[in-house]
């Protein structure tokens, strides 16, 4: 009675092996070449029409890279497995479990995982909000002017 | 200079030991006759102007609880740290690490935390929210008479 009880508690969603959960749907980006990243994983945690913000967890298999982008909306970053590398801004930063990044409007943002371990975070992030913007070549050209900007994207 | 960059970086506060986080304060809940709860902090992890969702991060010490109260705002729960249960409207669950609670509006809820392990848990919330109500005597009776939520209430 109790075990049922449990299974049927609608507002229970119970985590699985390996970052997934129960009525989670897992979406696979799919490679384009207007929105170029790798590897990433995304899982709508917490969404309703009653609710001013969203949760999602986004997964970044080992040696991958979420989109150089930047938009008006703020992201509020938890991380929550692996390590890696974030580009906020100017900002290089190592990463890794629990640290937090914010994503203020308009900056421009990356998530790249280690070559050997996943990059898992939970991001909050307004239910209405803009779309992402790329980088033009002008852009770009302006990022890549600082050494350290340009190894973390070659790198 | 890698590390200088890395500490000066604005948007990024590290994770210290023990669900601690670099410039987040603990705040420790005082023990009062009107909302009781025992042994639980707060720390709130992203909070701005620009961001219409709040995430903090509460932790129920071992044999905590908190307040057994209801909102019109709804709640998105993710656990991150050790073990307990959560009473949300009649359903009494054993929750443990990244588990999703949903609470809906108007919904009582009320989180324990395991005899031997601190709760610890991440909680989506809209910025702006009305002030939990508290349980009127009869509205007590109406959940007691359910044993299972009597059995959760004193256990």
């Amino acid at each position: 009675m109790s075990d049922a009880i449990k299974n049927e508690a609608p507002n229970l969603r119970r985590h699985e092996d390996g970052f997934a959960w129960q009525g989670v749907q897992r979406l696979a980006y799919k490679q384009d070449g207007d929105a170029p990243f790798h590897d990433v994983s995304r899982q709508t945690l917490f969404s309703r029409p009653d609710l001013a913000g969203e949760l999602r967890y986004f997964e970044v298999g080992p040696g991958g890279h979420t989109t150089l982008e930047r938009h008006g909306h703020v992201h509020g970053v938890v991380i929550v497995r692996g390590r890696g590398r974030c580009l906020v801004g100017s900002d290089v930063s190592e990463i890794g479990p629990l640290d937090l990044v914010t994503i203020p409007g308009w900056t421009w943002h990356q998530f790249k995982a280690a070559p050997d371990e996943p990059l898992g975070f939970l991001c909050l992030v307004d239910a209405t909000r803009d779309r992402p913007a790329l980088p033009t070549p002008e852009e770009l050209a302006t990022l890549r002017a600082s050494p350290e900007i340009a190894a973390f994207l070659d790198g």
